[in-house]
């Protein structure tokens, strides 16, 4: 199971010191979600040697310019790299207006399908397959803004290759892993599952708060997760800043990180006012230690 | 007289082994042109440690991409970091409406005026001051494009300050530098221009052709042009496909520049076949020797 976060971008609405405006990557098996997407994304993805063409869903979280303002210039660079495989957009309604004028204007026409789905703020699971949904989480931003959740489902029960009997069927391994025992044609029991099964794997979680205030609602969904990324815009000194614009301080992501039990909290969006991070850093901890940085080339891999 | 041309980002449409695309930052006295936008421009200006402020005219030469992407987000920048100094943007007719747009959905308001100048392709003079001219140079690119030339105006002579005599008023000085002879109230020749002046010091000029394929009408505009920037998307071997794009190889820039009879040649623009950009210099020069590469960082000061 590859389920791995990369980050691409920091720095809240202006570019400072070398950091990026806000993206990321996220691989979870063969799906590889972009998150937001800043200007300058596709710079990143080629600095740490990122497949531009695996990207297959790319996450908007709300259009303030620092999110997406890289977009149009990646989605052009895909169509000279010369990319045939669908790709599916998640945004807010206009995002879609806002890029088919640039392009209409520089008189470029992809050679791929962008599929575009409208996010709305509301809760709502926006991709599925056999191993994961994603699922917006409304946020509390001023404009329309939505985090994602990113969920692996609920994993099968792992096999005890030592204590299982010499001829056993697909079928019958198929059962055990669903959790069900074992019996011969006749309903006769032949094993307990219990026996010949370990309890599943955890199922591993991501969730992307960012931008967003303060907002308790979102713990219900992100209650337990992995890893959390929330914003930290500020210092806890800029609290009254932090309420007027609609983003949090050092304390709010780290109130929230440990409100929802999370494993281990990401901060990141940060202002350009602060050139060393570290005493944001130290804040956060000082409510939530197991807390990191998301600096530019931050790679976390939760899985096994 | 400062007249200096500072390099941003040197990468034809797609960015490639650290190249940025299209963008150049020009001095000329207290004016600053920042000449084409392409995205991460801003991060380039940043770096380089230009004061974004300062800027108070940029030219887009056409609406490919990779020339206006950043234009967006070092609007929004130069918003956040409190501009209050108007701006004037010169660009095709749709750049007001596709930047507008993005403002638009972002609920972005300015609180600086920027006044928009519509570029027709057509030779126009664009800018002028007392000491400086900028006109459009019309390309041939496939979509509507210019060049832009920088051009000091014709300089007064010199005062030879070892030659003046002891008495001369404020208004015969301006008289002797306009080029004229001294006279007294009866209308007697007092002293000869010739022997109280020197020759002006040249007119100082910059050409930026791109993006446009070998195009010699330009020729007569840009001639003896002190430095000329002409792209050079292509080694000479790919002839061919810059004729079908509508761009440049290093023979076709070093080409004109010979023909134009210019002091010295930048070529750039440059495409992300190539890693290795000496061999494109050489080629360049084995027609117009006194050429240089744009790669980003590179500072040419015309003054003396």
């Amino acid at each position: 199971m590859a389920f791995t976060l990369k980050i691409l971008g920091s720095s809240s609405a202006t570019p400072a010191f070398g950091r990026y405006p806000t993206s990321q990557l996220l691989q979870v098996e063969q799906d590889y979600f972009l998150i937001d997407c800043g200007e300058g994304t596709q710079f990143q993805l080629l600095k740490y040697q990122c497949k531009i063409n695996r990207i297959n869903h790319i996450v908007i979280s709300h259009l303030h310019g620092d999110h997406f303002y890289g977009l149009v210039g990646l989605l052009a660079t895909m169509n000279l790299n010369g990319r045939t495989e669908d790709l599916h957009l998640y945004g807010p309604p206009l995002l879609s207006d806002v890029i088919t004028s640039q392009f209409r204007c520089s008189e470029t026409w992809l050679i791929y399908t962008v599929h575009f789905h409208v996010l709305d703020p509301v809760q709502q699971v926006i991709y599925e397959n056999d191993v994961m949904t994603v699922s917006t989480i409304p946020l509390n931003h001023g404009i329309p803004c939505t985090g994602f959740l990113f969920q692996e489902k609920t994993r099968k029960r792992r096999i005890k290759k030592e204590a299982l009997p010499e001829y056993i069927s697909p079928h019958q391994i198929k059962r055990l892993k669903e959790g069900k025992d074992l019996f011969d044609e006749n309903g006769t029991l032949l094993y307990h599952n219990a026996d010949l099964t370990l309890s599943p794997r955890k199922s591993l979680s991501y969730a992307y708060c960012s931008d967003t205030a303060y907002y308790e609602p979102i713990l219900e969904q992100i209650h337990n997760v992995d890893l959390l990324y929330h914003e930290a815009t500020f210092m806890n000194s800029e609290a009254e800043r932090a309420l007027k614009t609609h983003h949090s301080t050092t304390h709010d992501a780290a109130q929230i990180a440990k409100l929802a039990n999370a494993d281990k909290l990401l901060i990141g969006h940060f202002s350009a006012r602060y050139k060393d991070l570290l005493p944001l850093l130290e804040e956060a901890r000082s409510i939530f230690p197991n807390t990191q940085l998301a600096t530019e080339g931050t790679t976390i891999s939760l899985a096994d």
